[in-house]
């Protein structure tokens, strides 16, 4: 079975086809979505969520929308199109994906008559879209090389199809090795507190057909122990300059155990994510979210609740972006990204 | 305020009180049992939880309710003896208090009359609760001197009083600091799946006024990374003649990170958890547990839910138990505990 799309049109080309991930895993419900609120909506309840996706659904989304509140018409597209774009920018203030597509389809109407802009716009989304499952499939086939039949993978969090619109980043080699008739067994950590590993990863692992294990985020370092991890790889959210990678809290600490037991830890991630203007990871604000994330919390006790860590890049043994590996381990100076 | 209460007598005498933590912490409901079926519940359901709480529950739910039962007729209370005994002991079998300590009831019915057994039942209750009060005093009164005031320390799981007749062992310390007018602040780790950590820790500290913070398991190596932990200190399910310790699932990566960030990590525990017959951690054997303890399960995928892991002696700084605190870092030979 395929790996699911998590964004994309309708097929009658009218609309936002969204995978709601708010009802997985109990239900695979998918929704058509065309009015601007209701989109905007989708993406702020995490209806839609991985950085790629939430940029991918919005530029489709806000075609769509324009297109069905404008009835056709050039210039009310564009009269519309400012308040709309605003508005799917403003539902996840931080997320640098989000505001580059929405850039990038006003950039797009700017340099386009009325009579088109309806056209332009709908083939601009499609070509974010596109260009995204393109970056998926290049980060897939560079990291396949690192897979083999039969090989014990961890990954934390979800950066899989489901957060982007095509194979996903640190799924995607899975993905490509399942396409070559290779067998690869993943362990998905929890990914506390909203269990994107156990919710997300588990379950398009699952419904394509590749044999998949939840454990605690806690287990890891146990299973590592126990033998049982060739190779761990995980996405990223920002990568400084040096090497030094943000992601998903308890990244760090799956890389340190894995360095304790020799075990290669790789991070899957467009070129894009690698951000020129941090040279390290001290650089990189940690955003912490809302205490009750974690569920009941007794009276009296206060919750330290970061969104994500920095590891190291001397934790790293490389990088497999849309260009290709980077070996990090041994990375002699801090200049690792330089293009 | 002073520790909570997890199992005593109630105050006439006649019945085990127990602090029911299912209702935790949401409230804080006590419950008097009298009945052999309802005290061998609350064991099973986990209304009394934590060894030696398990192991002074049932002795002193044996007492009471072989004096309810046999209305005090000595003969009738002999007879009644090992089916009570047996139905406590059947409900965690592999609790390994639980059976130490009706065994125990039992050696003592086995010498005396049946005209003083009730109350040399009741009296031995009363000893095994107050040993295992005074052990915890004395790991508090030895682990103390390794805190200093303003503190920050990291636990996991839940060592304090719910798990024990006195003020607990990993939390012993913490509470005789704080008698001494030293204020410690605690970060409790989640202890996923269960969340004893933020349920049950967070909740006894809090109400004590200790300074206490919930954080994802996953956080830890993050937390101290940004230099917020300065000691480390874990309970003990088992401890192998070498050292080598095995406690609740996420204990051995939290040791692993506290080595790599050069924090000093101790495990408190009674003298008792010492398994003479166990060479090293190769010997213990892990308990699995179900899988929908870590909730919903997406349909194909599998569970791993280790129970606890082995953190190896060698990323132990050392033990603090009721015969004084034994440096285990650098231990030279695989003979740590001899005596």
């Amino acid at each position: 079975m395929q790996p699911i799309q998590s964004v994309s049109w309708s097929p009658d080309g009218e609309a936002l086809r969204i995978l709601d991930q708010r009802e997985l895993p109990a239900r695979e419900v998918v929704r058509d979505l065309v009015g601007v609120d209701e989109i905007a909506d989708a993406i702020r309840t995490l209806a839609i969520r991985g950085a790629p996706a939430i940029g991918v659904g919005a530029a489709i989304g806000l075609a769509a929308a324009i297109a069905r509140a404008s009835h056709g018409d050039g210039g009310t597209a564009r009269r519309l199109l400012p308040g709309f774009a605003a508005q799917l920018a403003g539902t996840r203030p931080t997320a640098v994906n989000l505001s580059w597509a929405m850039n990038r389809m006003l950039a797009c109407a700017h340099s386009t008559g009325d009579d088109r802009l309806l056209d332009a716009l709908r083939a601009e989304a499609t070509a974010i879209a596109d260009e995204d499952a393109v970056m998926c499939r290049r980060i897939g086939e560079h990291g396949v090389s690192l897979l083999s039949d039969g090989m014990r993978v961890l990954t934390h969090c979800n950066a899989g199809a489901l957060a982007t619109s095509g194979i996903g980043t640190a799924l995607a080699p899975v993905y490509v090795a399942l396409e070559r008739g290779m067998h690869v067994h993943v362990y998905a950590s929890e990914t506390r507190p909203l269990r994107q590993g156990a919710r997300l990863t588990a379950w398009e692992l699952a419904r394509a057909g590749v044999q998949v294990t939840i454990i605690p985020d806690s287990a890891a370092a146990a299973l590592m122990s126990a033998g049982e991890v060739e190779l761990v790889i995980v996405g990223a959210d920002r990568i400084a300059r040096n090497g030094d990678t943000a992601n998903k809290i308890g990244t760090y600490a799956h890389a340190i155990s894995a360095q304790r037991h020799g075990i290669p830890f790789h991070v899957a991630a467009p070129w894009s994510t690698i951000d020129a203007g941090t040279p390290d990871g001290r650089g990189i604000v940690v955003e912490h979210r809302a205490a009750d994330e974690l569920g009941e919390v007794p009276a009296g006790a206060a919750v330290w609740n970061p969104a994500f860590d920095v590891t190291p890049v001397s934790l790293v043994t490389s990088f497999i972006t849309d260009r290709g590996i980077h070996e990090a381990r041994g990375a002699a100076g801090p200049e690792l990204f330089t293009s």
